[in-house]
């Protein structure tokens, strides 16, 4: 039998993002078109479609050698029958995605959400390669997780697992309320919108601090450089979002005992500042033994972890 | 092909208990005998391969119908290797157990910690029986844990996951330290020794409470009694053991999404009165939709559920 190959989408509300992937994990080759979330859903799905014929047709390779389909999906997907519940950035509300693809591509369809596509991909072929108990973070707008056990992703019952933005961390006395409802939650401190409010409520209350003199809205990435350039509003802002992922990892630590902590998205940038503080409370809050032989480290594949995770699905799921 | 069954053994500090169960999960036949720790590990393992062998032998089934036998032991184990690393109780350090007793018994020896097998046996017949996503408690002297994702024991990369005692979730204004050497620990308060120790703390303190005019060392049971019988004090102490637990299993909940958690252990005994608590707080905790169909609910297999499980390796890890 020729080789095999797998598309895996990356459906965002900007870009819809398609590479073709071979069974080790390599992203051989990529195409990028617009989303059209303006145009409908219907629209949006004649993209796809259209996109995932594309990469193939300029491949090198046939039709016939693609084994099916992934696609990871910002928002809440029902894996099991393969919708996607609720994209609010795509516009999609119960749409039976896998159905739709199967028919017009012909194709085997996966689905899941792109936090958990993310972590398939590092851990297939990014910075967890070959490791069979990770967890993944990724620290955008929100905090999003994905939980690898066993080299697959772990997806809970009703498919809601690896919400690791919602873990409650943050004592009572000093939790806000989170948008998912519940107080404390740790995307409320950690997550890029948790780190520009409590800069933006620092300017408000008059503390001295260089961000107050910016013209423009404050960006998490105002305020990382402003820590690392000595300001110690700044700093505390970032010992804080810091802090309490490393309590979070704690947590999981004793829970699952994963062998690394892999952190993407956005807020990943800040780099060894942010690690490092990091790594030093996961060490301070653990116990001992669940601390050997354990990483916290970058995830690998930016923005590609997507594309290759979602083809992953075919292969670790 | 005849009929094959398991035995499963429970290795404790006063007794090994040996199940005969059937590959539906059912316990046949059990065998109870000392443990005999103080004559020495030889002599310990003597006592397993003798009940192992009188257990069988007293069965209507042969010795050639044994699958396996799998073994729980309440300490730290090597489960790759076969090793039970450090079990205080039963003095045993660094033992290769499994190798040792394949030789002797002719079988296939499988071996995990007590709270491991424990989850697994009620997985496998118990309160958990079916379900692909659960969570384990066994309230104890201390808080252990089981973790079931997709039907197998989640073991971690290096074999300690579940330790759900240990779990950070007491705000550091009121943590202790845990014998892990690590602060607020949900096993300082939510265990028996945690229950124990807040009630003879309120009984040095003068606090008014029943407590105060036992004439035996008080017990987790004499608090519960206390509480349901309106002593304010035993009722405060339980409501922080049930607060913890509750919050600890909100954490859980976002990062693995269980469809149950089971509560054993003696401590479990105190029933609707404790458990309520727990559930009041983790509805209170746990974003909506990862609570829908989720319930908590106390272990079936009582003191069977080691034999259980430990049989239960076979199939299910």
């Amino acid at each position: 039998m020729s080789e095999q190959f797998y598309v895996g989408v990356d459906l965002g509300g900007t870009a819809i993002k398609v590479g073709l992937v071979n069974a080790a994990g390599e992203l051989l080759q990529t195409f990028e078109g617009p989303t059209e979330v303006a145009q409908g859903t219907e629209a949006v799905i004649n993209n796809i479609e259209k996109y995932v014929r594309h990469i193939v047709e300029t491949s090198p390779y046939e039709w016939d050698q693609i084994a099916g389909v992934g696609a990871g999906v910002a928002g809440f997907t029902n894996i099991k029958e393969g919708i996607i519940v609720l994209a609010p950035n795509i516009g999609f509300k119960e749409v039976p995605i896998r159905s739709i693809l199967e028919e017009r591509l012909g194709k085997m369809i996966k689905i899941d959400n792109d936090a958990n596509v993310a972590a398939l991909g590092e851990v297939w072929s990014g910075a967890g390669k070959g490791l069979e108990h990770c967890v993944c973070y990724t620290l955008g707008t929100g905090v999003g997780g994905g939980i690898i056990v066993g080299g697959k992703i772990v997806q809970g019952f009703s498919g809601l697992a690896g919400e690791l933005g919602h873990m409650a961390v943050i004592p009572d006395l000093e939790a806000i309320q989170c948008g998912c409802g519940k107080m404390g939650c740790l995307e409320t401190v950690s997550s890029a919108t948790g780190i520009i409010r409590m800069a933006n409520d620092a300017v408000e209350r008059g503390d001295r601090t260089s961000l107050s003199l910016l013209e423009h809205a404050i960006t998490a990435k105002d305020v990382f450089d402003a820590a690392k350039a000595g300001d110690e509003v700044s700093e505390r802002i970032v010992s804080r979002a810091a802090f309490y992922i490393g309590k979070s990892m704690a947590s999981i630590a004793v829970t699952l005992n994963p062998e690394r902590f892999i952190i993407g998205g956005g807020v990943s940038k800040a780099g060894d500042y942010l690690f490092d503080q990091i790594r030093d409370t996961f060490m301070k809050l653990t116990p001992e033994p669940v601390t050997r032989g354990v990483s916290i480290v970058a995830a690998e594949l930016g923005n590609d972890a997507g594309m290759i995770g979602a083809a992953g699905l075919f292969l670790h799921s």
